[in-house]
């Protein structure tokens, strides 16, 4: 089954919001073997919808739209879709009913606009919004089915979970199946692991496809196979994963799509070893990357962003002579602080960074993008200079991942 | 001058990465005063490329590509482009120069598959990429322009400002202004907001326009204009902007669009004033947003996160009693946290976070979405619960926007 995805808002196309929902979208309809043929945003213009939906009909049979639906003044979604579907904007008590419920459990009072959204085509069938105000608006027309839902990604994701997708799933029944295994590669290049990969990928059977998503150094593979017979593609599946273990081995460090930090999770809950970590150019984005995990207080302890060199000294015992010798972003005050997190959290494992993420701050020595890590695992502590490339941000990032690959690495070996 | 953006990857249709290319690219288009008029996002599928092309061209002269060009074999975004522009891919002498002058910055040798990078189409004008190995390739047909570029979003945003618009610009020259300007507005449900502002928007002249971008209980407002007269829409905006300023007053916190953690870092260095943070259910976030600021050493000093009951005891010197008594959730621990990390690193404000973020660890007193926090600033301590919808993440993101709302707050009173 072929699935169109139109997604609405000015907001998206000036680029103040990022488009999250058509990802969600793709992601979650997969495992039921449909697939997502294309994405068109667009603004909050009627003839663009008007076009948009026309030209998603004429190449799939479902068609989701998100956005465009919210109380205020710059949503022309609603009579778009009258437009499209026929019929005209009537009120929906059942609609102001769940508007009304809604707004209670979040202690507010319907308004005048907040009830605008009690206002939907005559010629839809409207599924209650659980989660929010906007209703989602089921039309049929030919055969074909568009569903329209808010923009706010938590609605959408809630409600194609709860409703959208178990009534799709009533409408059109699955023809082939799909399988998709992901495994998170560490310790090489794309090119290189697609020369390690040349005769795994010409032995691939037509109906199983390779694809290599690389990401600040790590790369996910992703082997994607669609067949009728569901039992056979498992085992194709299980065959090849196997095949790929033998080939990439250790390099292979989750055999599922997860974060890097649940990786780590999962190694240490393996082993019954708790970590701290204690950050500086990071400044809380690898405790934040952790935590993100649930269960994750099984093996996390916490952190100290030890953003001053006065914390550092303070908090976490870097002696004073080593900050004024060979200063903050050095082998010796990220060994010093890994200790010194490691004995005031009483952990196994501990992670340290200190660097410069930039723009400024930034010397001759020590140009933006220096960052020292140190990594401890027992009683082993290693401990690395990056020279990272790129804005705060992503320095900030390629620090996470590269000390989490770091620290799985001391994990499995 | 309108611009269609067309997305290419498989990854992106089965949701695994985010387009966060074409969001980048009308942020940075627009204050060229150009419109990008429509997303598409499409597999990496040769005729759908084709396709896609056609019917970008048909609406707009320029047309931007992201994605399809990585060297391994998913990628067939280059014979595409021959197909619809003619000419045949030929071996370019400078395309490989530039892949081993980039591989060579990262200590990298060039390979069989890097090699692959150097082949080009004949028909195309070649932009060397200067930090990745995908050559950018810039088409001309019928007086319409259209350049390809990397998937990496780092790759893509470099180059775009370092080539692409420039030569962009000098191939078109812009006909209207466009101005932008965004409110940042807290205190607000979006309905109430609307009709708060319901007079101002009836008299705004029909080239400007205003929009609402609600996420997580903070609004953007974003006025957009369009006129020949630059400087007419510039005293429009001024005038605009200070009717705003009247009617919202102190519930505009930043007159530019900046991330709450940098209005806070605004405010704090205005007062000269440091902040320290300790967060449990947030592990790590707050302080994540506010050190993603450059310059936030000046008035950062740096976090606790307190994930475990040994840490809040220990390094914060929370009374074992307290956490015995009431919990780790509750007014007294937040409070105790917030003046112990206020003194551990002698700051003057101090944002503590305890919650239960979910999916586990919720009680029938204390559900999943419980979160106390306390913010602190000079010698008066707020604390406050909230009752969070949503999962994990939602609930870490939502408490981190409250925090930063709640200390901007009182940094203004």
């Amino acid at each position: 089954m072929d699935v169109s995805v139109i997604a609405i808002g000015d907001e998206l196309l000036i680029g103040q919001v990022v488009d999250t929902n058509s990802g969600w979208i793709a992601r979650h309809l997969n495992p039921l073997g449909w697939n997502v043929k294309s994405v068109k945003v667009i603004g909050d213009d009627s003839n663009e919808i008007f076009k948009a939906i026309d030209e998603a009909f004429a190449q799939t049979d479902i068609v989701l739209t998100t956005g465009g639906l919210g109380p205020t003044k710059d949503d022309i979604t609603k009579p778009t879709l009258c437009r499209y579907f026929g019929g005209e904007l009537v009120y929906d008590k059942e609609v102001e009913r769940n508007v009304i419920e809604v707004l209670n459990k979040r202690h507010l009072k319907i308004n005048e606009l907040t009830a605008t959204q009690a206002m939907v085509p005559s010629t839809c069938r409207v599924i209650q919004n659980e989660v929010g105000t906007a209703p989602i608006m089921w039309f049929e027309k030919s055969g074909k089915v568009l569903v329209a839902m808010p923009g706010v990604p938590f609605e959408t994701e809630q409600m194609m979970e709860r409703k959208v997708i178990p009534q799709l799933l009533k409408r059109f029944v699955p023809d082939e199946h799909i399988e998709h295994r992901t495994f998170v590669v560490i310790d090489y290049m794309e090119s290189k692991l697609a020369m390690t990969l040349a005769d795994f990928e010409n032995e691939l059977p037509e109906y199983i496809h390779l694809a290599y998503l690389p990401k600040m150094g790590v790369i996910r593979l992703r082997l994607s196979g669609r067949l009728r017979d569901g039992e056979a593609l498992k085992a194709d599946m299980a065959r090849l994963s196997k095949r790929l273990h033998n080939i990439l081995g250790d390099s292979i460090v989750s055999y599922e799509d997860k974060p890097l930090a649940a990786i780590v999770g999962d190694k240490l809950k393996a082993k019954g070893l708790k970590l701290s970590t204690v950050e500086s150019c990071t400044g809380g984005n690898v405790a934040h990357a952790i935590t993100l995990n649930a269960g994750s207080s099984e093996y996390f302890e916490g952190s100290v962003v030890a953003y001053s060199n006065d914390v550092k000294r303070n908090v976490l015992k870097v002696p004073a002579e080593v900050l004024s010798s060979v200063g903050a972003v050095s082998r010796e005050t990220v060994e010093a602080m890994c200790s010194g997190v490691a004995s005031l959290m009483a952990t196994d494992c501990a992670i340290a960074t200190s660097g410069i993420a930039g723009p400024g701050g930034g010397t001759p020595e020590k140009p933006v993008g220096t960052v020292w890590v140190a990594v401890k695992c027992g009683e082993r502590v290693e401990s690395e200079c990056y020279h990272l490339p790129g804005t705060r941000d992503r320095v900030i990032e390629r620090t996470t991942t590269n000390v989490l690959c770091k620290l799985i690495k001391m994990l499995i070996e």
